[in-house]
C-alpha cells in the first residue's frame, strides 16, 4: 500500500490559486485592446519554448501561470479583443466563464437524467426559455413531441440531423446498412463545411450532396431545390435532407425559409435550418424575420457560442420530433440501465448526441440569461448590427470601395474596387498590424473582406478606428 | 444608434463573482463527503423551482449563485464525491479546473494553427508527453507519420478511427456513397457501446458489427476473431476495423492485443485500441502490461477525464497515420484557407475531428502534468489500484461474496451469492442510502455489482466504510 501523501491541491490552495488565475482573466480583459490581434508566432515558436520531457516532479503553480503568461500569451489569436472581426465571432462574457468554472468544478456527468437530474432539468429548462426569447415555433418546446438539447457545435447539430433524416428515409432500418448509394442531401453553394462534412461521415457520399443555386443575395433559390429534388426523384434517387441556412458563414446570406418549407413538405424531406450565427439576432423582434417560415422545420441550430455571450461550446439544437432522434442513436448497455430511464418519464440525452459522456454546459447558459436578462441581450444585439450597418454605411459612401452585398445583420461583405491583389495586400497589411483581424470570402469570384461585429466589448470606437485604418492602409498601398 | 449603456461585467465585477465562485468550489470540496452521493430528486423536481420565463432584467450574480445552491445541489449526483465508485470515475483536480477556467477566460479557438497557434502546438506537445509517460509506441508521436490530438470523448475517437479505416477499405473515395453494406466491423461482446453507436453513425449498418465471443476473463478471444474474419471474407465482405479494449466498462476486461494485432496485420484491418478508463495505469511502468501489443494499433485511446485528474472532456487520440484521418475528415472552404495552412508545415487540428470548432483543452492538461509531475500521477494510480485490490481481498474473504471475475486493476466485479434479486435490493438499498453509489453490470448472466476505485479525493477510509456497509446491508436483507 503506498504511503497517505497526498499530491491533490488542497481547497485552501485551490482557494489561492484561484484568486490568480481569476485576477489574470480581469487584467487580461483590461490589457487586451493592446495586443495584437492576430498572433505573431512563426509555426514551432510555441513549442520550441516548451521542455521535451513531462516534469517528473511537480511543480507551483506560479510556474504555470508564469508560462501562460510568457509562452502562451504570444501565441493567441485574441477571440475576446474588441478588434476581432474576423470569421463570425466566438464571444464570451463573466456570467459565462464562471458558469463554465462553476460547471467544471461540479464535475457531474449529464449522459443520463439519473447522473444528474439537475445537468439534464436544467438544460431542458433553458432550451424551453430561449423557444420563448427566439419565439421559435412550439413544436421545438419540450412539453410537446420535440425538445432542445446543447450539443457542442453547429457541426455535430447537422450532422445529427442528417443521421435522423436517414433513417426516417430508411424507416429507421439501423440494422442495416444506412446508404446504399440512392440517399440525396441539398444545402445552398454558401452553406457552411460542416454539411459536406456530415455528409462523408454519414456515409451518404460527397457526390450525393447537391449544392443547389443562390440568387443575387447569395440565398437559396427555391425553384433550383424544386427543380434538383424532381430530377432525383426521376433519376431514382431518394431524396431525404435540406440543410437551408440563416446567415451564410460566407456573406450571411438567409435562406428563404417560407418557401423552402413548402417543398421539403410536399416530398418529405427532413428540413435542417442551421442559424449558427445569425440565429442571435432573433432575440429582439425586429430581426425575427430571418426565422420566417421555420414552422417547416424538423430541426434547428443555434449557437449562443458565437454571438450570445456564452463561451463555447454551447449550440442549441431542436427538432419537432425527438422520437426520430432518440431512434437514430439511442443505445441501452446493460450498465446504463437505472430505474429512472425505464420509467420512460425523464429524458436522457446521451440518446440526442453523438457522444456519451456531457458535461453541465446548461449552467454558463443560465448564468448568461439572468446576468444579462433579455433586456440587456438585445441591447447589445442591437448595438452590434448599428455598429456594422454604420461601418456599411461608410463604404457605401467612399467611391474606392463597395459593398459585395447588403449586409442583412452583423456582416458587412465589401471590397476596394483594385482587384484581388490590392484586396488582399490590404488584408494582409491589417492583420499583420496587430490592430484588427478580418478574414476574406470569395463572392462572384472576387476576394471579398468580411467585416463581422459580434465580439462582448466591441464599442462604437473600434469600428471608427478600424475603418480609419482600413482607408488609411488602402491609401498607403495605392 | 443604442445608448452606450452597457450590460457587461466589468474587470472588477469580474474578480469578485470569480472570487465566490472560487470559494463556492472549495466549500463544495471540503463537504462533498457529507451530501449524498445519488441525487434523490424527483424527475421534475428541479424544473418545477424554476421560473417558467425568462427574466427580462438582469439579475445579480448572488442571486445565481444562490440558486445553485438550494435548486442544483440537491439535483446532483456528486461524481467528485470519494464514495462515487459507479460506473467509471470522471474525476478532476483544482489544476485541471483552474485550466478550463483560463480556457473559458482566454476564449479562442483552435480550429486552424493561426486561429491561435498556441492552442495547437501545446495539444501537440502534450500529446507528445503522454507517449512518452505512457511508453506508447513512437509511431503515436508527432515527429514520425502519426500524431494526436484531444477529442471530447472516446466515443469520438473510435468514431474518427472507424471512418478513417472505412475509407482507407474503399479507397478514400469520399465522392462515393462510403458504404455499400459489405464493410464490416469487430469488437469484443464486452466492447463499449459507443462502437455500436459508431457503427451506426458511420452507415456501415448495426448488422455489420461482428461481437466477437470473449474468453472467462471477459477478453477478446483472438480465435474467434480470426474465424470470423475468414468467415466474412469467404462470405464476400470485406472487414475493415477491430475495435480491442484495454479495460472493458462491464468489467475491465484487457484484449490481448499482441494475438489480436497479426490478425488486423494479415487482413489489412483498421486496429483501434480503446484504453478510455484504464489506459492511465500505464502512467506506471507495473501496469504497463496492458499496452503489450499496441504495436500493432493505428490508432488508440484513452481518457484523462476518467481516471487522470482532468475534467470533462478530454480524450486524447493517436494515430499512426495522421494522412488517412485527415484525408478522412478535411473540409477547407474559402474562409477558412490562410498562409500557414498552405504552408503545409503546421497542423489544423479541425482536420482530425468531426466538429469544426474547439477549445483551448490542452491547457487543463499542461496543468494536471506540471502541478502532479509523473512522480505524483503514478503514486495516485497505484493507490487507487491498491485499495481496489485490497477490497478485492475482502470480497474473497468474505463467503457469502464471491468475485464475478480477478480484478486485473482498479474495478471490483463481485456479487452476493443469494442471486439476481438479492443484488438489486442491495445496490438499491447502498445506493438510497446517500453514503455510496455503485453500478451494475450481467456477468455470466448474472446480476453483478461493479466497484470502481479512481475518484481523486477516494482514500482507504472510504473503501473500508464502504465495504462494511455492503457487509452490513447484506445482513440486514437476509
Amino acid at each position: 500500500m503506498p504511503g497517505q501523501e497526498s499530491f491533490h491541491m488542497t481547497p485552501d490552495e485551490f482557494r489561492r490559486a484561484g484568486r490568480l488565475v481569476v485576477d489574470w482573466i480581469a487584467d487580461y480583459y483590461e490589457r487586451l485592446e493592446s495586443l495584437p490581434v492576430l498572433s505573431r508566432a512563426r509555426p514551432g515558436e510555441i513549442r520550441s519554448a516548451l521542455p521535451p520531457d513531462p516534469p517528473y516532479q511537480g511543480e507551483p503553480f506560479e510556474a504555470m501561470l508564469r508560462d501562460v503568461e510568457n509562452i502562451v500569451l504570444p501565441g493567441l489569436t485574441h477571440w475576446q479583443s474588441p478588434n476581432f472581426f474576423a470569421f463570425f465571432p466566438a464571444n464570451s462574457s463573466g456570467p459565462a466563464v464562471l458558469g463554465e468554472l462553476l460547471s467544471a468544478g461540479l464535475g457531474v456527468q449529464g449522459m443520463l437524467w439519473a447522473t444528474s437530474p439537475a445537468c439534464t432539468e436544467l438544460e431542458t429548462h433553458m432550451l424551453d426559455w430561449l423557444v420563448q426569447m427566439l419565439e421559435l415555433p412550439a413544436k421545438f418546446g419540450s412539453s410537446g413531441s420535440g425538445g432542445g438539447v446543447i450539443q457542442d457545435s453547429a457541426s455535430s447539430a447537422v450532422l445529427c440531423a442528417l443521421l435522423a433524416a436517414r433513417e426516417r428515409a430508411t424507416g429507421f432500418m439501423s440494422n442495416e446498412c444506412g446508404c446504399d448509394g440512392r440517399l440525396v442531401a441539398y444545402a445552398s453553394d454558401q452553406a457552411h463545411s460542416s454539411i459536406e462534412k456530415a455528409i462523408k461521415i454519414a456515409g451518404l457520399g460527397r457526390q450525393n450532396l447537391r449544392l443547389v443555386a443562390v440568387d443575387s443575395s447569395f440565398a437559396m433559390r427555391p425553384e433550383s431545390l424544386a427543380d434538383q429534388v424532381k430530377h432525383d426523384l426521376a433519376s431514382g434517387l431518394v431524396p431525404c435532407f435540406v440543410c437551408a441556412t440563416v446567415g451564410t458563414t460566407s456573406s450571411n446570406a438567409i435562406d428563404p425559409l417560407a418557401a423552402i418549407g413548402p417543398i421539403c413538405q410536399k416530398h418529405r424531406l427532413w428540413l435542417h435550418v442551421d442559424g449558427a450565427m445569425s440565429g442571435t439576432a432573433a432575440l429582439c423582434p425586429e430581426y425575427r424575420f430571418i426565422h420566417h417560415g421555420l414552422e417547416y422545420a424538423d430541426s434547428y441550430a443555434f449557437n449562443p457560442h458565437k454571438w450570445m455571450f456564452t463561451n463555447f461550446d454551447c449550440d442549441c439544437f431542436w427538432v419537432a420530433d425527438r422520437a426520430a432522434l432518440i431512434q437514430t442513436l439511442s443505445i441501452l448497455p446493460e450498465y446504463l440501465r437505472n430505474q429512472a430511464t425505464e420509467s420512460g418519464s425523464v429524458i436522457d440525452y446521451r440518446d440526442w448526441q453523438v457522444q456519451l459522456g456531457r458535461r453541465f454546459r446548461a449552467l454558463k447558459l443560465w448564468f448568461v440569461i439572468r446576468h444579462y436578462g433579455v433586456n440587456g441581450l438585445q441591447h447589445h444585439i442591437r448595438h452590434h448590427i448599428a455598429l456594422a450597418q454604420r461601418f456599411a454605411d461608410w463604404v457605401r459612401a467612399e467611391p474606392n470601395f463597395e459593398l459585395a452585398v447588403e449586409p442583412p445583420l452583423n456582416l458587412v461583405c465589401f471590397r476596394h474596387q483594385a482587384g484581388d491583389s490590392a484586396n488582399q495586400r490590404l488584408l494582409d497589411r491589417l492583420n499583420n498590424s496587430g490592430e484588427m483581424y478580418l478574414t476574406h470570402t470569395r463572392m462572384d469570384d472576387k476576394l471579398t473582406l468580411r467585416f463581422c461585429v459580434g465580439q462582448t466589448h466591441t464599442e462604437a470606437r473600434h469600428v471608427e478606428r478600424a475603418w480609419q485604418r482600413i482607408q488609411w492602409v488602402a491609401l498607403e498601398l495605392a
